[in-house]
């Protein structure tokens, strides 16, 4: 009831402080069988590490993730799948002087309310180090619905905004900015703001492709409103939206109605067979000032945030498939 | 695993299609002894009724919700209350024709694809009746949590737009409107609507009052998670935010990290003991065209959805207070 | 959180008290499409219903369960379906001199210790008519799982004792004993108890035939472990077990390993193919003396109590098979 | 949904195959704030280590278990807390051999079944090893309900049997047998045992000492389906009773009513302030013959599953605990 698992055939049990031994994951609800390749898995949690970004230095992680459970001779054998990626590059010295640290728009002091006790060496639970769980479980996730393909880019990020492509399939690295060319522009705009101590937020849109009609359920448990649980868990995510989404204010309803890509993929909570197109929006990092000028924090985190919220979206994916599986004879 | 419950300590099973027998729901986990109205829960009911908006006339409902277990001499006795609203100004007469019918943007067509079988007769799950349920629930809800006030507002809707008052104690009905006066205009242009057989959407905002810090869960139970479920999991809601919301994409971390007030009263996933601010947008009503000039049809729903908004926020908090007090000695 | 659901891919929800409005239950998780049949659904209570045992006097109960949801022209339409029985014989008149009438072994006191309020003018919750919900929720099991037999018999009571027949399909009514020509035996031995106040416990077997192998979870949610939850959540159960149960205690290793038989059709938690066979011990009723020698109180509950214990197995067994289809592509 | 999370308010998910990295688990659920010791979690784990059992080897085990997260400076955060135990004395060579070895009673071939794949190396997850996760879950619940005693004793195995001592403070290791002076007699049945390559299973009692009056809920989740499931989820438990248990069925009812000890501690499925009194019985181990012979076999179990069941009698109290202090305020 501490909220740390997320999932219901699939779920994914997350674990670790930014600063204790390591962040891990338990991957519960993995058909037996399956393919696992440890390189994949690499890779997806290399898309997500820190100093990918310009102006950002990586924070030296393990290699590998360690796999501890749930796999054998690269098969998944349908039990819990446990991995482990130790903190290896914590800051020594004096925490204490980050005590009462409270950045705004962050954690620090509604953890210390709630608890009455935080790990004061770092973001605790609430560091973005915990979004390694999800990946994790994206990853696993993608495995059982391979067929789907789930993209993310962002739309909007200062001066840079675009439409998604036509094309979800090519490379967008290391921005995922839909618009090829750019990323000389936006790595000084980065360094830019990482200069100046600032930082900013922005849009990412999110397509799913290839998900069949029929999966969501028709009252709480709405296909969309499972995204949007899963999305706004996301700790830098202050908006959700598909299809449409606020622009449906604007409009009346026989235009509305005119075009079914207007609904995103989703229409009475269940999915209709068209690309899904979730919207989300970030909040700009809460670390602002002379201290976001230190090399490890990212002036905006939406590149590395946007495997995190494709992870997301595999896992409920892969849950409503395997929960419509059940009733499917 | 159909998702027809929600919540945690508090849960809400509902159950009904719209032209059944009739909309009930199972309230589990409300605390004994505690003083229950049934004029109150009626009340509550009456402002989600038909009937209220311009041009729209009323669906003859059962006067009195039938409560039927949990409740004994106007306490609760902490066992589950179930509650039915019977189905009575059900259309007779040639169903079949709707068969087919399938609205778009609506559950129609999925819940066909997904189920293979549907109430053809009108909604059924998916019907805006459901939301019975949830009002039950969080009149409930609200006996819990009986500090904190949760209330919505029509903050857009066609030209009608204003910001959410300082008191957001005065009564705005029918439309949930802030800015008093405007009652005929609203009400001539809801007509006009109506005689057009056109829908509009809008936007809502929802202030939670009174939430002390330190509600909600630092990983996937984040309180805006929940609350983006709970939400989302009404049928006519197409996006939603929290504070800033959208405008974040927009703003320098160093200008959001001004002022507390644009995390909208939850940092790091946590209540920080500000008033909570949400905003969701309505999507136009699926039915347009000769169909929506007849009467019991909204041109739109949001003066009717704002009890059910309310309703799912009392529902999330009531739910994070139990599992906080949980941990509490 | 109150306990009141059981089941995973199928759930019942149940309320009512036993002296309120009635008793129902909220079923979900049934898939679309099959074949509904009231009579069916009624025949099945009746096996239950008050009355049929020697001795006790029938409460009148309503003659048909309501249906208030989830089936529409005999089909399931894989919505919740809510079922309802009223109470229609209450005992009127002055309930007041029950408040502190708390019966051994009973949840008059603990109740009343626990949530410091309840209904005085019976069981409440803890009445033995909450099974009702249990019984409806067995008959929608049942239409999942159609080539699974459950089958359970009164093995002992008194002096009365028998082995399950090999041939499960004969009616044993209404006793469920197993050795034909003894009704008129155990009528009078049951007509002596309730002439004395006096009451019995004893024991049943359940035999579930045409189970395949691999259903049940390695770990917690064995599949022994969730028939135990199952059993031991109906208010009389004092024991369980399965296969030889208690006898293991006292044999070799390599006598138990002989014949697989010995293992009830479980092995590492996980059905094997082999029948299921289950032990439940069941406490003498809890009302003893002049107050037990009214017509309404049975001497020995075991009787109506096989219709509740199929009904367990079967929920158990139909949410084992929907959670490993959800795996089977 | 494959069951390897157990609890609600306090839930342990466990991870790890016998013969893989390593077992571990992730507790999530502890309230923040209560002082940890590593010692205090090794001492518990010794007591169900291999190796102090008349006639078998200690399996060479980490000294230590591994705090990955949950802890900081030996006080609980409110965080997950996962605990690592690496496999250190796996056998190395030829396992191919053992890819056709079921033995009866054990996981081996429903596992097959189950999944088409395995570890064939060793039980998996069905494997002992897999209890170092529970006994790791209950040393944490302890810390939530200091004051509650929790004590178990082998009450029969062979021909020792006994009953349970007034004082259940005495220390009765190695073998949890009440009557002292016995261990030298244990010792060499158990060798003989050994030598012959027979094993025995056996009874244990439970006594829960100091639950307060009103844990458990009416009807499902009642404490003593709790209790079952949870130790019927241990591979080796067959049968489950609590209080009087199966001797209830050869009395009187107004004999089972004159004493409320009768019932265990438990009425209504909630706690009545008395000792909790559970008995289970577990199966002779699995594996008989030559291969019994080899070091690392226990001719018995239960002297080694003792702190199991303690542990999972522990996590379902915890559990109930904080449920009823949910309500509480």
């Amino acid at each position: 009831m501490r909220g740390n698992s997320f999932g219901k055939m699939i779920s994914i049990t997350s674990f670790g402080e930014s600063h204790g031994v390591g962040i891990g994951v338990v991957v519960d609800g993995v058909p037996p069988g399956l393919d696992f390749s440890l390189e994949d898995l690499a890779a997806e949690l290399k898309r997500r590490a820190p100093g990918q970004v310009a102006g950002t230095t990586a924070r030296k992680e393990s290699d590998l993730p360690e796999v501890l459970s749930g796999v054998f001779e690269n098969k998944t054998l349908g039990t819990p799948i446990a991995v482990l990626i130790r903190n290896t590059n914590q800051r020594s010295g004096d925490y204490d002087k980050l005590k009462d640290n409270y950045r705004p728009g962050h954690a620090d002091e509604t953890t210390m309310k709630k608890f009455g006790i935080r790990d004061h060496r770092g973001g605790g639970r609430s560091s973005g180090r915990e979004t390694i769980a999800r990946v994790i479980g994206g990853y696993f996730a993608s495995l059982i619905i391979p067929k789907i393909k789930v993209k993310g880019f962002m739309t909007k990020m200062g001066p840079f905004e675009a439409e998604v492509p036509a094309n979800i399939d090519e490379d967008c690295s290391p921005y995922h900015f839909p618009i090829k060319g750019k990323e000389k522009e936006i790595r000084d705009y980065l360094l830019n703001l990482k200069k100046e101590g600032e930082s900013r937020g922005g849009k990412a849109t999110i397509i799913a492709r290839g998900v069949p009609a029929g999966w969501g359920e028709p009252a709480f448990d709405k296909l969309k409103a499972d995204l949007a649980k899963g999305l706004l868990s996301i700790g830098a995510v202050v908006s959700f939206s598909f299809g449409l989404g606020e622009k449906m204010a604007d409009l009346d309803g026989s235009v509305v109605s005119e075009k079914r890509e207007n609904f995103g993929g989703i229409e009475g909570g269940i999915s209709n067979g068209d690309d899904i197109t979730l919207n989300v929006t970030f909040k700009p990092t809460s670390t602002v000032g002379d201290k976001a000028k230190e090399g490890r924090h990212d002036p905006c985190i939406i590149p590395r945030a946007i495997p995190v919220v494709e992870a997301m979206v595999k896992l409920v994916l892969a849950d409503h498939y395997l929960r419509q599986n059940a009733y499917e004879f």
